[in-house]
């Protein structure tokens, strides 16, 4: 094959109209008309998500190679429709570009993105792209739900199990590898290749759901009234979240924070709570549940999935010692995941 | 009413969950998820387009309020809608931002969105907003269209009547009076504000698809193989791209290219064909229909709208006299209107 001559080209040099004809390559073959027409399955209603990622805010070349980026730029739509218990139906692209970006970045961008579509579903289905001094990227993805079926936040109950589907903190720690903040010469190798896997490659949790859909098809038909989000924001805020949409307040019990293996080794117990709780981008889902499905849940998910704690008439997410202790640390609204303040 | 103490506070000041609460009641009521659940009406196919705006490619303050922007950006998005023959149904919005930027400018946007949305349909059901040095707005528009009334660029036939549904250039002279390029010492004020409107102000022509409809419902019940577009990257752009679509190619009439009413005694008739051809962003309809339907359109609409030329065999795109010539000036793409390599 002849080696693609604009590879080494800027998007400047190869002209905005080849530009989207390569991009169009990656798209539904429909792609070219003003807008794009997309059958909904009977009977299912539509769920749309919108993320955006800014250059030195959520990516840089640093802790994100192209693919990886689009990969999770993808990811972090995909879970949000797996939150919502939803299959991914496309996503839209609206890039915004310095004109010196090199081809070969955004073929990649665009081939991590495919990867992602090609592993849960879903083509890419539109998009824009437009100059800009600022790389960002904004994802709009569509799924399609049963409306009998979509997970809300509002639906907690108190007194329910609250699951985590996976460990939390390993974005975070992957970002510090990234960063330097942390080395991977202390750590061991399989563990450091994980955190970076978790900071670039999330995975959307649609299995969890399956499985808890299949739980309730089977062992618990009457399952109802329960909650569920995504974690991209951090652990405690989804647990903070799911309280305030439900009305209800919540008890984690410190022991069973689902740190991931090895961090608290590396960098201590109290900085890996932190992570856990804090962290963000994990794209785990949190679900408040009746007890037992959460534990059959869990059992059937394995890994780091945990029953972490449960939800409480009191309006207060507090950490405790165990569930019987009254009282506790408040997690504090002040600690929650805040993009839009962080300094780059 | 108490003055808002946060009208003069930057989103950095307010803090993002302040910010979020802010924007969260423009939207519709249900927002709040990880996505958002829409029904789709029975029988109806999804539309789906993107577009981003980028500050100082796109606008700026010079040349664009707030308000302004707001329903420019989704009017652009609406148009895409109303050129698939589609109607609105909601808006997703993913605002990168300066941690400085005014909470009055964002509020100010967002009512500009709503005001559209409130004229044409839809809501706002979700968005995202994140940190960047350059501002941005990339705005997803869903659409229902049922499939047999879905309109396509693909299915132009030849010797078919091309229709512009509205005076083409007026974005264009309206940008430059905001930047000083014209002034509106020299220009009636009626016309100046009118450019003006049509740059910040662009209205998608529902009505003219609406009374296509009910022409096709009436008269000519045996529309078919037509073909539209919207002409937000201009007039010749767009007859251009139909033809490309369809494998057609046109002639354009010189003395019928819909001017602006006063451009050319403005500022020469060379330029205002110029502007009226690759103008742009004047997000008016351009369609290839069979001669009788195309009249009966224009008399419906009155106004600018016009039959601008013809579509043909030959593979060109044409600026002709007459009909009847054979020969013209070449339309050429490398007029084509390309956000992507303007400089700011």
């Amino acid at each position: 094959m002849e080696p693609d001559p604009g590879v080494d080209q800027s998007l400047a040099e190869l002209g905005e109209l080849a530009v989207l004809a390569r991009l169009r390559a990656f798209c539904a073959p429909q792609v070219g008309d003003d807008a794009y027409i997309q059958q909904l399955p009977p009977e299912k209603s539509l769920v749309v998500t919108t993320d955006v990622l800014v250059d030195g805010v959520h990516f840089s070349d640093r802790t994100m190679p192209p693919h990886a980026l689009g990969w999770r730029a993808v990811a972090a739509n995909l879970s949000d429709l797996a939150a919502m218990g939803a299959a991914p139906l496309g996503i839209t692209v609206a890039a915004a570009l310095p004109s010196d970006t090199q081809w070969r970045w955004l073929e990649g961008v665009y081939q991590g993105m495919q990867a992602c579509l090609g592993r849960y579903g879903g083509d890419i289905i539109g998009g824009d792209l437009a100059r800009s001094g600022v790389r960002s990227l904004a994802i709009t993805a569509l799924g399609a739900v049963s409306p009998s079926a979509a997970i809300y936040r509002h639906t907690a109950q108190p007194e329910q199990a609250i699951v985590a589907t996976g460990r939390h903190g390993a974005a975070r720690a992957g970002l510090a590898l990234l960063l330097g903040e942390l080395d991977c010469k202390n750590i061991e190798a399989d563990l450091c290749q994980d955190w970076i896997a978790a900071h670039q490659y999330p995975t959307p949790r649609f299995d969890a759901i399956a499985q808890l859909r299949q739980l309730a098809h089977t062992e618990f038909p009457n399952l109802d009234n329960f909650a569920g989000m995504d974690s991209s924001d951090g652990l405690a805020n989804a647990v903070m979240q799911l309280c305030r949409a439900s009305g209800v307040g919540a008890k984690l019990v410190r022991s069973r924070l689902p740190l991931p293996p090895g961090l608290s080794q590396a960098i201590g117990q109290a900085q890996a709570e932190d992570w856990t709780l804090y962290g963000g981008e994990d794209f785990e889902l949190v679900m408040c549940l009746p007890t037992q499905i959460a534990e059959a849940l869990v059992a059937r998910l394995g890994g780091s999935s945990a029953v972490i704690g449960q939800t409480t008439t009191a309006p207060r997410v507090l950490l405790v010692k165990d569930l019987a202790t009254r009282d506790g640390e408040t997690l504090s609204c002040e600690r929650e995941f805040q993009h839009f303040e962080h300094t780059s």
